[in-house]
């Protein structure tokens, strides 16, 4: 891990959730950052997360704390809305900014109301942990069915001189593409205007958190924060600028395939490739029908090369396509040719799929240019029971 | 049960499912009967609904039999055309019928060639066995997954003199409600002309087989035929085709719900009204939204009372409306009054949720007049050990 320069991080337990396990936590950048965040497009808002959007507006995408607690949404509660500004601006007073400079985010139950004493209670201590080292600890504190914390960086080279990316992130239930999903939080010491960050974002979330499906349920409280610093004192050039959305999209990309990796019941994630449609968008919706399909799925965790359930779901996703040109393969093994059943081994095949990774590469013939990459996880158990021990 | 004058049913094994039970069934009128269908939304088409298109189209509505088989979808082989074909054919001739009155329809795997052969040479057979008191075997011989056959009927009083109806279907999995979802085949001995059927089927299908979900999953085989072959001697009024659509609705309804009930490893069948949205459609569409989640379904699997997923379900149903108006009740309790938790003894609610039959009424405050009833079952086991145990 490489972590960018002049941001400081602390966790603490202040009793939100019933087991004592950190669930509060700050992240602190030195100066005020340049942010942009995108959030769930739920119609249902968590409290913070319609604050942190006002503040956002407000500060004009300056950012200079993130309080976010884990245990309680504060979600559909009657005091919802003043926990989430109360608690907010005891972090402004504590850490000396502009209430608007506070992006508060909350995740857990939803519907349950949230004691603000317990979040102003901790945030002294809290902020006398605060340390470049804890960004670990923060990765933690927001973990509610994960089962492991989910972190990525990457550093950019750009005129002889470094930047840094570190970004963390929870899943691992109500996940579903079509937003920045759960939260994530993504810090940068590179000088980049506001301007440019929401663009960068939003690029790098569609082919990320866009790309990511767990059980298909969108969440009240997903937000996505991207905060650059300027700490390094490197500003990047145009050129560089594309060099760095891409190394941001990797890591973006790779925060995303953990929380696959992780999906709450998961024993295998699944990496779907989509080519050979008309648009980007048209493969992005096939590899999403495929990614969403419980048959496909729980036919994974049986380790079946039922390719039919694959096609069978391309073709509910509402794009154009001819069957008969279809191509599947399972862990680089075609198993459907010309839409029909390719000749493979089916004990090999099965005990390929037995690994933790399996990729589904889907191929339209013909001439169209439209590409795209998904991650899921495989569906196991009960389900199974009916659906891997039969072919349905 | 009661049964529809002038229909004869029958079945028998023809080897195309490993276990000797059942896989090949024959429903014949006695004379053609004017019929409507609906059929599979995916792009991806079995051959049998194909071929069930064409004669439907070439022979005007007009319908002698329909020959079905489990245990193979007859979908994305080299042969499929040509066994749908062959086997209709087959069928034709020994029912002295035109080929294009003849609708065939499959339902198992997806894949795997289909020997024509098993089913002209058991074809004799099942011409002798037909019988008007074996409309069950053939309900029992078209299950592939379900656990207990589905069968409904009706009778339908016009002008001191009765017309029946009586249908079967199939589940339990790739159950979606985008169009005629499964295999399900509907007899009445009234007289109808064909022009009546399709709109009539069109509106029973809308409130019953479109308001209907188990996994998401929309197959590439399903069939839903309505047969009326006039046997009764009675032609519907104007006035009592009102009433006719009424009980056809109800059976519809009645035999959608029994897959709901017997949907892949479910233990409960969960029912969803939705009332005060603007229009029927909106109302639809958040109740198919919460009969999608997982959450949800795992959620009343484990008999927990979680109304914030069903909150959050309906706020990305894509609809419009005021989440802070909205009231929630589950087993006629209500657990969600504007918006927000209403007080409810959680441990007598968790006891009347273990039951076999759950109730979801979301009511969205205001003078809308958009309702819909929808039908979907539990989610079970291990997806729950986290999403049941937990509140996440």
């Amino acid at each position: 891990m490489t972590f960018p320069l002049g941001f400081r991080y602390a966790s603490t337990y202040a009793g939100i959730r019933k087991v004592a396990k950190d669930d509060l936590a700050l992240i602190v950048s030195d100066v005020p950052a340049n942010a942009s965040a995108t959030f769930t497009t739920n119609r249902v808002q968590a409290a913070p997360v319609k604050l942190a959007q006002k503040h956002l507006r407000d500060s004009r995408g300056k950012l200079r704390a993130i309080l976010v607690n884990a245990g309680n949404a504060n979600c559909a509660t009657r005091t919802g809305d003043t926990v989430a500004l109360e608690t907010s601006r005891a972090a402004a007073t504590i850490l000396k900014a502009p209430l608007n400079q506070i992006l508060p985010a909350s995740t857990g139950v939803i519907g349950v109301e949230l004691d603000a004493r317990k979040i102003t209670k901790a945030l002294p201590e809290l902020v006398s942990k605060l340390s470049p080292d804890r960004f670990g600890d923060v990765a933690e504190a927001i973990m509610t069915t994960d089962t492991v914390p989910k972190v990525a960086s990457a550093e950019v080279s750009t005129g002889g001189r470094v930047v840094r990316i570190a970004g963390m992130t929870k899943g691992a239930g109500m996940i579903h593409p079509m937003m920045a999903t759960t939260l994530a939080f993504v810090m940068t010491d590179a000088m980049i205007p506001v301007d440019f960050l929401k663009p960068m974002l939003s690029v790098g979330c569609e082919f990320s958190y866009n790309r990511l499906s767990v059980d298909g349920d969108c969440s009240t409280n997903d937000t996505l924060t991207l905060m650059a610093n300027g700490a390094s004192g490197v500003a990047l050039s145009e050129s560089s600028r594309k060099l760095f959305q891409d190394v941001l999209n990797r890591v973006l990309q790779e925060l995303a395939a953990r929380i696959a990796k992780d999906g709450e019941g998961a024993r295998k994630r699944v990496t779907i490739k989509v080519s050979g449609a008309k648009t980007h968008a048209d493969a992005a919706s096939i590899a999403r029908a495929i990614a969403n399909s419980p048959l496909v799925k729980t036919a994974i965790a049986g380790s079946d090369p039922n390719w039919g359930r694959i096609l069978c779901a391309a073709g509910y996703a509402g794009v154009e396509f001819d069957p008969s040109k279809v191509e599947i393969s399972l862990q680089g093994i075609v198993v459907c040719k010309d839409g029909l059943a390719a000749r493979f081994s089916e004990a090999a095949l099965k005990k390929k799929l037995d690994g933790k990774e399996c990729l589904i590469d889907f191929r339209i013939g013909g001439k169209g240019k439209g590409a795209a990459r998904f991650w899921t996880c495989d569906l196991t158990e009960d389900y199974i029971k009916i659906n891997a021990s039969y072919r349905t």
